[in-house]
């Protein structure tokens, strides 16, 4: 009852907080926390808080001066450095001396006696002589004769000394006020998983001869090309052996024919599993090289983690209580009905064995990363248990930090955001079904500004294997360029599967947003170099990303205003707005759109006569802006977009030639 | 590990919750608790949940099934009857059953196979019957049988006949699922705090005579009249003996005359103190008869808890280490400086003495209800600590659930939701400084549409003694009818300070909201039947309250669009619309305003060409309306506002004469 008697302070709405403290926020090293609360006592007394934080591993929490804002709220922040996980909290307490300092200046304000507040201050100065190292000691015992000498107004004066409360602020005792009750968690992950450009590959269709299937040695041949096009990771779909029982022929056909390669994600037969190579690919020794060579480029190899069976996988046969069984004694194939995947096998998390099958999926995650894999796409993770997850990604985490998980969950939107709480790095998102203004503000905006943006970090997808979207189908090579340019400059995180996007491959099943003829189940021969590739635009982009730190993040994300629905204008910025990137699309593939933007000058601190320049990145071509209001045209066939860079600065008489 | 895995059903954003369960919210006898949550699982698996209510004092759970909604939220509601704390929560499980009958039926629409369906349901079948009652056996048996005669047709119609979900559902056992992992708490208090009209009142301004004080005597002379005019409660400023050191004289002069009769907020002479009364209002005995005789009329007595001293409370000598010391050894009086407050001590509740204090606080309180007072204002409960209140207010409720604590925070909106959230039964609001349409729309959205309606209610008062409003002091009559007629059908709980209102006294001190001779510091002799008095105005608002239970809810206000900025225009509606008031009020004190009001007929089930009766329940005028928008014309002089009755009905031929 004594401690509650005593405890006046309340800290309470403390952001940002995911379901109670329950999940961790996310970071990547020199990004900032901004914490606030709402902190306040009864009565009138002054406060002071205290942003609490502790690096991974350290005992000690740092300690952080909070701000007051305004209405009972308080912020501060900090930045993280270090993998793993920090913890923060927030400390309050009453502020006895500014208390004082401000009843003691009103009342002298006011005319009114202030005698015994000078004798009250007496005493708190001495109990703080009491604390301090001998420099501020010496600084308190001078105020303290200046206020025994008895002139009032000199008194007064020195006890309103802003020196004697940041004294009095270095001797506070944590144990002297109120800590929240919860300890909440960061989860600092390297900076590929806040920043990166992933180009997906089927490494069968790398082969250069028409009738050759590909190889890793086909791959590392490419893996120059990739690199100059921009991208950080080359990710590749399942690379295990390909079951042959129920094996699916072309355009998912559920029969084949003894020339169809089968689709990668029926991963297992004879030739091995989850930890195999297909034979036709090459060895493991090989994949391991083609680790190796990828990173000389600069480049990462991200590995599909599809946690399912063909049924021939030899789990079936060694391990058949891992698997669901029919009434008749069969093994249950995967379906969600009507849809049915005849090849492949999924596992059942609710065997009585799950301990044992957890574990072994575990190991196939550590026999990658033991091969210099450290970046997984978890192939339709919502179909498996959460706990599953959350169990499995700290396992690998408490050991390998550094590992990215991206979660291929198209599925409901809290399902989704739940994967991401539970651990997963970066997550598959709606983009490649947003198309117009309205659908692209209202989707970022809850990506960005809610407390989404905390934990769930969103790769942009212009096309997937699974998915070709309606407006690549119909829009033509400017379409292509606006998704790419949409996807590459709206998140910091997106990628392409390639090369069906660089060479604007657009058959489409009728009537499906799927890939007539997909590589899922057939070997290509992609003509890399064809007329009308567009390895050009997305190498300028690409060197754009990594010249513009404003475009190395998500949440600064802001929409602004243009009259025109077929134009979509947002700003990226820097924090201290060193790095300003105005970016208009034409979200219409076919016509020219013209339109009046509205730059946001004041926030830019522009004045409303001041002229400023903008350089488009894409094309190179100046404009001298002024004002808010500014023309725009853009021609979908020409550039469907401007990537605007602004350079400003106040203008002095002096230095009335630095344009020119 | 085990348990964990078998999880596979999140439950979350449970709401209504404050602050992750740590508080309760609030209801009274009859109302709902509207409960949603979130829940889903991985996969494609059916769910079932059920939310849990436990009533006071109960053991078991009571178990209603919740209804799914869209985008994984669900919902069930209860209403509460009992007073005391009810419990509740949220259960689910994957559903075996609706899984099946889901992929069973698409399959045989797909024109698939789906004999391993069908064996897969006779299993689940033999699974319920060896669960269930003989009459739901006898069903399942008939199902089952046709299954197993081999027409899949017939097969597949009797595996999806509903009657299998239904009985499945009776033998759901609450182990096999997912309990959310609070239980979250409801505090049911008695009707009254819901729904109450508050008049405040001097005892000792009631005197007949002009020379006399009023005693309590002179009050139960009066409470006919104040119950005729409507009210339910009679709240006293406090009615102990009044400090003589310090008085306060005239318009809170330092010094005061003999005849002063001082704060009735100094609390404590020689005459005794918080347990004790004014000598010049009578005796305990009398007192006791005011609190039976008000009941007869059908008021509650409520009192004023102000936990202070004069520097004349007996405490101050019996308990000094109750109060603060100033370092001239003399006891420090109440202050915000550069305010004083001479005639008032604070308790220090910061004292080493603190429990024998708060004790004692508690036990001041236990004094008067076992005297019959079953309400309490309680004064600046902002300027006590918050556990302060929490301890007592649960100390007060496990004996008498039936107290109710109104608080008097006019301080910063995040203390005074705290002060809610902690118990308090209803709290004073902004509400008498807001004038605007958008003031008051932006206000009331604030609280009835937020998560603060669950704990937060409010008690709007047009005036009290230390508040005369702006607008009344410049406003006239109108301002007061409409005012009035704001706070009482705005909010279910309201109050007025009388006779200072209905009596439409407005001089202030000069520049302040203050008012000018207050009756704090001095007795008034008020002529109760004097010209333009208001209490007619006032008994009919009170009654047409009584009359419509729309006008005993404060959430269900919903403002509706009028073209006039100086028009107020809301509807208050029953859940069930057997009850439906639209109420403008005009908000210009000096000239009448007119405008076309959008009426919501499609919510009201009107059709845009259905002519519909309203009848004004202040003028008893009717109207007939017809569509949306409809023409409204308020002189303020006449009378400020319309409170329209909504008569609809839908008509038909046969009866076309129904409202002649």
């Amino acid at each position: 009852m004594r401690e509650k008697m005593m405890s006046r302070v309340i800290i309470e709405n403390v952001l940002p907080e995911i379901d109670g403290g329950k999940f961790s926020i996310k970071r990547v090293p020199r990004q900032k926390v901004v914490v606030r609360a709402d902190i306040f006592t009864d009565g009138h007394d002054a406060l002071t808080a205290i942003l609490l934080v502790k690096a991974p591993g350290r005992q000690n929490w740092d300690e952080i001066p909070m701000r007051f804002l305004s209405n009972d709220k308080w912020e501060a922040f900090f930045r993280v450095s270090e993998l793993g996980v920090y913890k923060y909290s927030v400390w309050a307490s009453v502020d006895l001396v500014s208390t004082w300092q401000n009843d003691l200046r009103k009342k002298f304000e006011a005319g009114q006696d202030v005698r015994l507040d000078l004798a009250v201050g007496r005493g708190i100065l001495k109990t703080i002589i009491g604390k301090v190292k001998e420099e501020d000691r010496n600084i308190l015992k001078t105020f303290l004769e200046i206020i025994n000498k008895g002139d009032v107004t000199r008194a007064v004066a020195s006890c309103l000394e802003k020196d004697i409360l940041s004294i009095a602020k270095k001797c506070l005792d944590l144990k002297d006020g109120v800590v929240y009750d919860k300890e909440l968690t960061v989860s600092v992950e390297r900076p590929e998983a806040g920043f990166g450009a992933w180009y997906e590959l089927f490494p069968r269709s790398c082969g250069l001869g028409a009738a050759k299937p590909g190889t890793f040695k086909d791959c590392i041949a490419l893996l120059g090309e990739i690199s100059r096009m921009g991208f950080s990771i080359l990710y590749l779909p399942p690379i295990h052996p390909i079951g042959q029982k129920n094996r699916k022929g072309k355009n998912n056909a559920t029969s084949s024919l003894p020339e169809d390669p089968g689709s990668p994600w029926a991963i297992g037969s004879a030739s091995g599993g989850h930890m195999s190579i297909e034979p036709s690919l090459g060895t493991i020794k090989d994949f391991e090289r083609l680790v190796r060579e990828a990173r000389k480029v600069g480049l990462e190899i991200a590995l599909d983690l599809a946690f399912q069976c063909s049924p021939g996988h030899p789990y079936i046969k060694e391990y058949p209580e891992w698997f669901k069984k029919s009434p008749d004694g069969s093994i249950q194939y995967a379906e969600n009905p009507p849809k049915k995947y005849e090849d492949i096998v999924p596992f059942n998390f609710e065997t009585r064995n799950a301990q044992e099958l957890w574990e072994e999926l575990r190991n196939i995650v550590l026999f990658w990363v033991h091969k210099g894999v450290k970046t997984f796409r978890v192939d339709n993770p919502h179909t498996k248990p959460f706990a599953f997850w959350e169990w499995l990604i700290n396992q690998v985490r408490s050991e390998y930090p550094e590992v990215i998980f991206l979660s291929e969950a198209f599925t409901r939107p809290k399902v989704m955001y739940r994967l991401a709480k539970l651990g997963f790095s970066q997550s598959y998102t709606y983009f490649t079904w947003r198309n117009t203004k309205r659908e692209f503000t209202e989707y970022l905006t809850d990506l960005t500004q809610s407390q989404i943006k905390e934990y769930f970090r969103p790769n942009f997808w212009t096309n997937t294997p699974d998915i070709l979207p309606e407006h690549l189908q119909y829009g033509g090579r400017p379409a292509f360029i606006a998704r790419f340019i949409l996807a590459a400059t709206l998140s910091s995180n997106y990628g392409i599967y390639g090369p069906a996007f660089e060479l604007c491959v657009s058959e489409a099943l009728p009537g499906k947003e799927e890939y007539l003829n997909s590589e899922k189940y057939e070997i290509k021969h992609w003509d890399r170099d064809k007329d009308g590739n567009l390895k050009d635009i997305i190498t300028l982009v690409n060197k754009i990303r990594k010249e513009n730190p404003a475009l190395q993040e998500t949440n600064n994300v802001k929409f602004c205003e243009v009259d025109n629905d077929n134009l979509l204008f947002y700003m990226k910025a820097t924090e201290d707005f060193s790095n300003v990137l105005l970016i208009i699309v034409n979200l219409d593939p076919y016509h020219a759109q013209s339109g009046w933007v509205r730059v946001p000058i004041s926030e830019l601190g522009i004045g409303n006569d001041q002229q400023y320049l903008v350089v488009d990145l894409l094309s190179r071509d100046r404009y001298f802006w002024t004002g808010e209001r500014n023309f725009i045209l853009l021609d979908p066939i020409a550039m469907p977009a401007h990537i605007l860079r602004l350079h400003h600065r106040v203008r002095r008489e002096t230095d009335f030639d630095y344009y020119l």
